[in-house]
């Protein structure tokens, strides 16, 4: 049974109170009371034990949405330890993600830039040979079997059977066979993951992480029938991100503003301690 | 007849010799170097003075690429204006321009929020209600011819012929009839508009503006074949976004750092200045 | 008399209820809620209205506390335009913004750059050029007296005795003789000009808006002993700014992000059409 | 001897060639060329090796200028660590990392803030009561030595005989007895140390980063009376300061865009790394 009304003030015999869940408020002279800020601390360790009570859990269900930025730089091997150890149930992202991953594999780097940061001669047109080359092979998991994708995000989802889902946008090169280019279908193929999250870490994309915030559940219904948050790890380099994240409604984003790799590397130092507190590296 | 060769060091016979085209430097000692900076003067004068002669030229065609961010302001009555007084030769944007755009005509609001910022009960929904209303009556072309649509961006495009395309994303709500969902083609009605352009204005757009700075010829054949540089302006609230297109390419590209709705005021007050002084509104 | 109590929550006798100052929210369902933010509309007539309510009240007296990207640009003859103009009770700046300005008059550049944005050969060491005459001059107000100092914004100060505090930085080249550079000094030199204040001004300065925020009442003593909040703008390229002033404290600043320049260019042109409304051009 | 033209373009003799030491570029076509970008890898190994490095040579002098952000977080403890470590020369700082500092060492909050990011209940006021604290002791030295202070960066800097120079800003509360409020006196300060410096470490602190850049030598003359550019770190949470940094003159600046909080972390697990590697753990 749904309840219905517009109106937000009762007037419909629906009164909506979110108190209850939201908590009470602070005192009246609150200092640094902004909700998103890169002065805050970040708090690994929760985050840490969030992953891995998920990813042990029976129905757990940890979506990853992730932007180029992780890829062009050093988070490539966290993000792939990440897949390895279980972690992540889904991944979704866009065309360019798996494009830099791959290049990366193929040729070693990432928009034609080095892992050290040096440009390469003539590195400019290397992601559209990587594309050109899974074009040929007719997909990435083909791609993988053949031996052209040794290593990365991509080669950990299809070998791990992690299901992936990369999504088509207007500033796409390619794009690569797996890229779903119609955004009804590709919204349709993000859902299909999302109704099952029981978590979701959005790292680096403003475009993804929005699409991701409005179809994302606030709350989660457990075994017993009893809710809970779902809680949503929102990471990006500005607080303008994520207060647009909660702008649209997205009130259980807790937001982290540093940077891409920075995250992804302190992240898993904070998952391994945990797991070897625990005993049980995985 | 086109010369191709991969290295840019002269070793396959061609050498890339870019510095007659764009200078040849200054002192050793610069300070204040850097290219994009919200500390450099914004130099409206000239950009109004391009506008104008684009529109007045018998081949100018100025395609503007435009964000949201235009439409949650005031700078909507402003883009209306470049539309009536006709230096839109194309406007490329996304579904949420035209959400928006459409929702303030029907209810004065965007996203809820009025022309002043104040928030409306129940304002939440009302975007959704504009997009069925423009379903139902099949396009934007239609619902402007049936009253619907009375006023705005979209309404000024319709009633002057100045050709739209709409693209979809995936964090679209929607999408509006008129959007092209699948992004290659989406790009291709793109590119229609791009290989003519003369000029690009690109305003609070970071996904779009790199889409079309990747499309964009560098150069224009003018009609007794010389090449001139096309000018390009890219309008964004940080830094990032002008680095970012000219990381990828776009060398012509210069860049204003502002906020959108105070961008298009100040630069149709240009416009309006510089036409009284040439003696030729319109 | 005044009550003091430690506690917030009313043990000590004391219980903040601020609630009917600021009203009492929103409904549960806000889009677009957070405080500070590009894309909200900037309300520039309503700025007007009360800069010019200031200026015309008995005992109005608005203090601009501005930031050195003013000077770097065309904002320079606005703000001149506004001390000409009465606009202006006090200036608090650093010393920068006093160098630009005043480099700005003997040589057209501001640290070396030209009005368009051109970068002048040598000069870099201009700025150090402007100090050391004014050094020689003895004071500013000297350097203007003696035909130094021939225009902008120290010039219309001092012509029209409007008070200035100039506060030295660690960052700062020279300083300028008329500088504080002690900031025990300075802050008491500020106090004397925030204590009296009935509107505040704050432009494109995270240092000088931060310590001016923590010095601004709250609220103004009306004649008739009523209470009314301190209207103050604060102006800045990012949400950051704003959001660390209301993190400290500052509750009644709202905020504008756009570019200093853009702001000062359309504030002058509102209140110069709402003088024209008022059929009072000064 | 000094060779002093004001020209440079050779006309009076001098012509300034600095290519030998930055290198003479890259192909034409370069993707990724911006020079500070969110989305370069970070070098944190080279980093380490550079700062265990300065630690063990002879005239090895590192200095740390640090912002209030560090302090905010748990990059606390690792700063301390530094310090502990023997990576520290000198620390050059503003009243508010003290302020943080000692509020955290007394009371376990900074500006009311718990390390998990909770605000306490009357927690605004503790920065002022360790202030006042302070004062009474009559220096940070003797609140060490009375057990007021028990841990974190000046119990280091005190216990290790680190020299630290506190500068004072227009927007201080306070300030504490050690801090040189005169800001000339506190530029005589700093340069006693910046002269002296091998290598230079700026953490968020946009107004000490661009202070010390000015005092910064751009070489270090070696031994043998060679040449070698001055290592310098410049970290922060937006490109912003970096290019202004650059803009300045500091061409020897390499910028890290990340959270400070993690930027400790990450180097300290380096230099952890690395000394292991080395097998010298101090």
């Amino acid at each position: 049974m749904v309840a219905i009304a517009n109106a937000e003030d009762g007037t419909e015999g629906i009164y909506v109170h979110a108190a209850p869940f939201f908590g009470d408020g602070h005192g009246q002279f609150e200092f640094m009371a902004s909700e998103v800020s890169r002065e805050k601390p970040i708090d690994y360790a929760t985050m840490a034990r969030l992953l891995i009570d998920q990813r042990d859990a029976a129905d757990g269900y940890t979506i990853w949405i992730t932007g180029p930025a992780l890829v062009h730089s050093r988070a490539r091997s966290d993000m792939s330890w990440f897949i390895d150890n279980g972690f992540v149930g889904a991944l979704l992202a866009g065309n360019a993600v798996a494009v830099h991953d791959i290049e990366a594999s193929i040729y070693g780097t990432t928009l034609g830039m080095t892992r050290t940061g040096e440009i390469k001669a003539g590195g400019h047109g290397l992601h559209m040979r990587a594309i050109n080359m899974v074009r040929e092979a007719g997909s990435i998991a083909a791609a993988v079997k053949q031996g052209l994708i040794k290593d990365g995000i991509m080669y950990e989802c299809v070998t791990h059977n992690v299901p992936f889902v990369l999504t088509g946008s207007i500033r796409d090169d390619g794009p690569l066979p797996d890229v779903i280019t119609d955004m009804v279908k590709a919204q349709d193929a993000m859902r299909a993951h999302t109704v099952k999250a029981t978590m979701a870490v959005l790292v680096a994309t403003a475009l993804h992480a929005i699409a991701t915030g409005n179809m994302l559940p606030a709350y989660v219904t457990e075994r017993d029938g009893g809710l809970r948050e779902l809680p949503t790890i929102c990471v990006d380099s500005s607080e303008f991100v994520v207060s647009k994240l909660k702008d649209r409604g997205s009130h259980q984003a807790f937001g982290v503003v540093t940077n891409a790799q920075d995250f992804m590397h302190i992240l898993r130092l904070y998952v391994e301690r945990e797991l070897e507190s625990r005993g049980s590296a995985k």
